[in-house]
């Protein structure tokens, strides 16, 4: 079957102007925000061995890869769905031996294997920071201020901080509330499925109250407190308040205790952010652990944001003002007019058209002059 | 074998600071410097049906892919080498309708099967602009100059731009200096190699001068001229003239009339970028013909600069000045800072070590004092 001209693979596409240079103007804004707070770039290549980027992936980013054999190192090589992990690698290895805390930032494109319905495009723009050595409410507040303000720069309004304890669960059945370890994996996706009926068939109605301990902040907490088990989590509880107080006047922050799906790997807290207009999430992160290659272990907490949503809503166009310049312009009048912000468009021949090429204003007498 | 930790296929890195911010810096540089000559940004994808990639590259780089099996389309897909190509798939089909002439950038990575030995990485960003529906003497000139103020942009000196006319000895072949069809590629061929001596055996003793008649420009077409057959190429000379006029002042100009390596898909004139401190071409371009999905061809010239060389002389790095904020300053005076150009880096405990941490500064009486 013969391809037609111009067709691109399921979730592949073009990005065409406008939208390709929102695209890269937000990638910019956002990396450049996440510097100031002195993260510094690291740029991880496209690809890896497969067996390296799979030690590096949660279970279920293994399973996302696309594979393809080198023919160069004979070995079988996986394009990144994600940086983060990468990034993770470079901090264990070649970073292993700077101060801790080590800010890292990155951002440029990543490749799965399968879309989803939410999102059905398979490259993605992935910018994140990735703050290692400590996963410390002070590091959490940190990488929250600056998740937010970078998607602040990148012109987001309405965000909301969704937070969540991913381990809670665990920490609770080896402690306070205990459950057979083989029934903590059937808690836990009852929980995420908020199957009240399946918790109470697995005899872990004491953990009914957690499927309406989730929403706005201050109630969920309220009612957080009121589960008598969950007292003995008061460390998290205050940490969540320090949240609130830190970030609470500039974003919502809902809760959402035992949710549990893609924050897999997350240790002690994660969350998810949202923004007005944005369907689905447009970031995540959390703390995590890195392991060393001499299997010691390193706390971590960072975020990604995906650019692409935001571009999709039309965040990131900036309308440019674009002079055309006739034939026999001068080369210094030109460059005089891109120093003042302006795009000039040079004739070529007698047939260009000014409007057809999308200008704003022709030069007459060297001045600007709207069409 | 199992892969060491950390370990990399070979041609593909890491990208460390500062050189990683540096590219991104430089990168984003050029990008901004070629749209504001009306360049709109284009973003296609890291990955094609192999089919489709093959039939926009030129043969040589169709040799030059990493492919792979997507399970999703069940077709062979090919990382490209190039956006070039892919660009030109843009304008032939999605923006076929677009008024011409059209201006389109690009800017991103792309991915070889194999390295050179100039170049041993595979993977590489790539940046350029292409100007659609011309490849007139007006079209050379506003893409050498925009070419070479985005190489100025991006900080390189000492520019040398090396002309070439690609298609000289199968004009004159089949004009002026008679040569056999079968001869041709031989021809050329010798006159690559600058073999005196193969010429000589080809019978082609009349293309002899063309061997000596490269240099510096004004010499080397001194010397074209006094070629009688190459007489007839009046128009083209013509037009080096002209680019000497219009860009002379800015960068050295070397003309190699016969240099046919790498531009095997040029027309009528082709071109190399070189610097100052920089091994190699640090960009190329020339005009080429795209083809369009109903067999129509339309004119095009365009250049693509190549961002890795920049990098790794150093270009990009811009000096920070980064200030350690001590706990409990509040967040106001970090944004305050911020907002004044500052890098600023938070204690997150009291065992944070502004100095280890690379602070050149230490907030002191909301003043940053160096360190």
């Amino acid at each position: 079957m013969t391809i037609a001209p111009g067709l691109l693979p399921e979730g592949l596409r073009d990005r065409l102007p406008p939208q390709a240079e929102a695209g890269s103007r937000l990638l910019h804004r956002v990396i450049v925000a996440i510097g100031r707070h002195g993260y510094a770039r690291v740029s991880p290549p496209l690809a890896e061995f497969e067996e390296g980027l799979v030690g590096q992936l949660k279970s279920a980013g293994a399973r996302d890869l696309l594979r393809f054999v080198d023919p160069v190192s004979q070995r079988t090589l996986a394009l990144r769905p994600d940086i983060t992990a990468q990034v993770g690698r470079i901090a264990a290895t070649r970073m292993g031996h700077r101060p801790r805390p080590l800010r890292l930032a990155y951002g440029g494109p990543v490749l799965k294997l399968r879309a989803t319905q939410l999102r059905p495009e398979r490259e993605l723009t992935q910018a994140g920071a990735e703050l290692i050595g400590t996963d410390s409410l002070a590091a959490v507040i940190e990488i929250l201020r600056v998740a937010v303000e970078a998607l602040e720069v990148a012109g987001v309004t309405g965000i909301t901080v969704d937070l969540t304890l991913p381990d809670l669960v665990e920490t609770l059945a080896a402690g306070a509330m205990p459950l057979p370890a083989d029934k903590v994996d059937a808690v836990r996706a009852m929980l995420d499925a908020k199957d009240a009926g399946g918790l109470a068939s697995l005899g872990a109605d004491a953990y009914l109250p957690f499927i309406e301990a989730a929403g706005p902040v201050g109630p969920a907490l309220a009612k957080l407190r009121a589960i008598a088990g969950a007292q003995t989590l008061d460390k998290r509880l205050e940490a969540i308040e320090a949240i609130v107080a830190a970030i609470g006047d500039r974003v919502a922050l809902t809760l959402d205790p035992t949710e549990r799906h893609g924050f897999e790997y997350q240790t002690w807290i994660g969350f998810s952010l949202f923004g007005d207009g944005l369907s689905g999430e447009i970031g995540r992160g959390g703390s995590y652990t890195i392991v060393h290659p001499d299997g010691t272990e390193e706390k971590a907490i960072g975020f990604s944001l995906f650019i692409d949503p935001l571009v999709d809503v039309g965040l990131g166009v900036v309308e440019h003002r674009r002079v055309f310049l006739p034939l026999g312009t001068d080369a210094a009048t030109g460059a005089a007019l891109r120093a003042d912000d302006w795009i000039t468009i040079a004739a070529l021949s007698e047939s260009d058209d000014a409007a057809a090429l999308g200008c704003t204003h022709i030069l007459r007498g060297n001045i600007p002059q709207p069409i």
